[in-house]
């Protein structure tokens, strides 16, 4: 195993003008993603020094993994007919990615580049709803008929199957419609004169372009598969989407839950290449939104403005209360949230999950209630009375958060909204809501005031 | 494309006692995943029945995807030889798992039912730490020399390869040491003469066994790998991580990660496995540690009493302000968990990371000062100086949320602790505390309280 290939080592072989071993180690020695990554703290003269080193094919892998910026700066500073073999050697879905993140003169300069034939897939792809199946899949695929014998088919893969996502399972179509499928390991264990019919699987799993690609992620992850079928709504086969790609999505949909479950807008780019002002874009609308939301607490509060003069030390207790019940809502608003993106949990088992959160519940506020009670009493910030009130209200808040975090996104599900957006943010301010109500119910009762 | 075979389906011909056609239809038109999730639904006597309808391959897979309560049931009902088969037919690093589940007499049952060589792998796999790459490993694979010619290489996969887990690529070794890997493709497209040496790779990506199961998924995720090679602490190659469970784990850690950010201790069990009782051991210890800290904000409230006894109303925009601040806080916390998972974000970029917030924090802090501001006036709830006042608190909170949110994740990091316990739970209640401590030196400055 070779000494990594550093971004130091490069530049110094650049400066010593030994291209042609630059050319060679970067050939064997380096996998274009990281290339990629290195290239990111080059100069542009450097980048694009480097770039032109490599062969066709690692240059174009290397160009698919570079942030929007590099390429603009690779398209402008290559030659028309350089740009042409990126073009060529780019998978088709690698292309449409490229594409759509590009300003329209760009598109322009790279479909002028590409041949007539896989301008008009990419036209097709390009017109595929964003984060469906038909845009994230491959059109390449290897399809075989059912009157072919195996060594047929292994012949036909030996002449096509140089591409390397669409190898490993062959499909087998008529009259384009999808009819079975071999994988290649059968084909290899299986006696060369057999017809491709006889040893075909026929219990089929595919999905439509238009479904979402989330489906069909998790249709790979649950039964196992290196790619799946793609038709369209003449349910003629159109291509696959792999395993690669279906990892790439998984992550991307979890970084879009997990901002939408932070009340922050999803965003396609990653933190550091989202601007200032896109970040301001795309965390206000919720802040905003949940600040006028506080306004209903704050109304409460003031109806009750009398008590607080009275007994101002009541005040001192809500910070807990509101944070407790908004910590209560969020475990349980995750849980569920989770629950519903990995499909253990559907509406129909709402009643289920109330009864366990109510159970749940009850149990959590007994011990805060009693713990926090107990503290009361020791650190003399209240009276029997006092103690009792504020475990009353905490035991109330853990119910009321508990029942309210697993039911909105279950009923968002229902209603088709994207249940991460009923998280943390809404959750605690709904629950900070009920849980002032109650405590001035409560101690309004205690006290009389 | 046939008709779904559902569970009412399945009862309906087991009543019927058509057992033959049952077989029949289990085998050619049903994934053994989706059986596992059906039989879930059955009672033990007609899950039994189903079960032994099932082909021994069918049966081992089915198996590997039930609940431990199926499982159990199912070895309590069958035979010894019966749960020999399963065992035989079940991919190693599956029955692992699947012992790893079960008390301790069952897996004594299960071990007696396997043979002696499969014993000791079995128990060699048992001792890799939980979550590292040995554990979730596959030992069996396709080793190759590199004398051998393509042809020979074929002919041995032909002779080994049934195993769907492993085929795809060959990995050369030489004195168990791993020198090279050719993927199938490779020699299904090259010439039969050619000998695996100079066909091979050599630019080899592998984890350790100890490594953690994580980094291994990061590494399958971003070179796109169909498996990843494991070496042991002499460089010997053991096994492999193949995609399919690096897509489970991937799940499975998202879970994980996602749970820690909602102050819950992650559990392996899913939400309906997990019983009452275990919910609440792992929501308690968040809840009881975050509302004990509440008890610093509350202490700073009551040296203020005085001040609110006079200017009750100053209560009424607590909830507000710490509400703001704890969803400011929590999004830029989760945005830097985030990007440390997916390795976009670094330790070493803290400072970027600060001088980002900080600039986001003061475009949102004005908007929201503003809006608020004119919100107080309108509504009648203070004058100008008010309005002034929780401007200024709002500006000084949302500043302080984001460095926090931002800078604690990156720290825990630096220090060796998951990232993902400073999330919204922590972080509000951080927040909570310097927000009420601006609010009340600067209302009770304003206002000579």
């Amino acid at each position: 195993m070779r000494e990594k290939l550093t971004e130091e080592r490069i530049l110094e072989m650049l400066e010593r003008k030994q291209y042609k071993e630059l050319k060679e180690e970067l050939e064997n020695n380096m996998y274009p993603v990281d290339l990629a990554d290195i290239l990111e703290e080059f100069d542009q003269k450097h980048m694009v020094m480097v770039f032109r080193l490599l062969a066709k094919e690692e240059a174009a892998e290397t160009f698919t993994y570079m942030n929007s910026d590099m390429r603009e700066i690779l398209i402008g500073a290559l030659t028309d007919s350089e740009l042409e073999e990126v073009m060529e050697e780019m998978y088709l879905d690698d292309t449409v990615d490229v594409l759509e993140e590009m300003p329209a003169n760009v598109v322009d300069r790279l479909l002028l580049a590409t041949d007539e034939e896989k301008r008009t897939q990419i036209n097709q792809l390009l017109q595929y709803p964003e984060d469906s199946a038909g845009s994230v899949m491959n059109v390449d695929y290897i399809a075989v008929r059912k009157e072919m014998t195996v060594a047929e088919a292994i012949l036909k893969i030996r002449q096509v199957g140089l591409n390397k996502e669409t190898i490993y399972t062959c499909y087998v179509t008529e009259k384009r419609k999808l009819i079975g499928y071999v994988d290649v390991k059968e084909l290899l264990t299986t006696s060369e004169s057999k017809l491709i019919e006889e040893i075909m699987e026929t219990n089929l799993l595919y999905a439509h372009t238009t479904d979402d690609q989330e489906d069909v992620v998790r249709m790979i992850t649950k039964y196992g598969l290196i790619a799946l079928p793609i038709l369209d709504h003449e349910n003629c086969m159109v291509g696959i989407v792999t395993v690669d790609d279906a990892m790439d999505v998984m992550q991307e949909e979890t970084t879009e839950d997990i901002s939408i479950m932070a009340g922050v807008a999803p965003n396609e780019d990653s933190y550091f290449e989202t601007t200032v002002l896109e970040h301001v874009k795309s965390r206000l609308p919720w802040l905003l939104f949940l600040m006028l939301s506080a306004t209903i607490t704050q109304m409460i509060m003031n109806s009750y403005e009398s008590a607080l003069a009275v007994m101002p030390q009541l005040a001192g207790f809500i910070p807990m209360l509101t944070g407790t019940g908004g910590n209560c809502g969020s475990q349980s608003s995750t849980l569920v949230i989770r629950g519903l993106a990995v499909e253990e949990i559907e509406f129909a088992d709402l009643p289920k999950v109330i009864w366990k959160e109510v159970r749940v519940a009850v149990c959590i506020s007994l011990v805060l209630a009693v713990v926090n009670g107990i503290r009361i009493l020791i650190m003399g910030q209240g009276d029997v009375m006092v103690a009792l009130t504020i475990g009353l209200t905490m035991a109330c808040t853990v119910v009321i958060a508990k029942v309210v975090g697993c039911t909105l996104p279950l009923c968002a599900k229902k209603v088709g909204l994207d249940p991460a957006i009923m998280a943390t943010p809404l959750i605690s301010t709904l629950v900070d809501i009920s849980t002032i109500s109650v405590y001035f119910a409560i101690v309004s009762k205690a006290f009389q005031l």
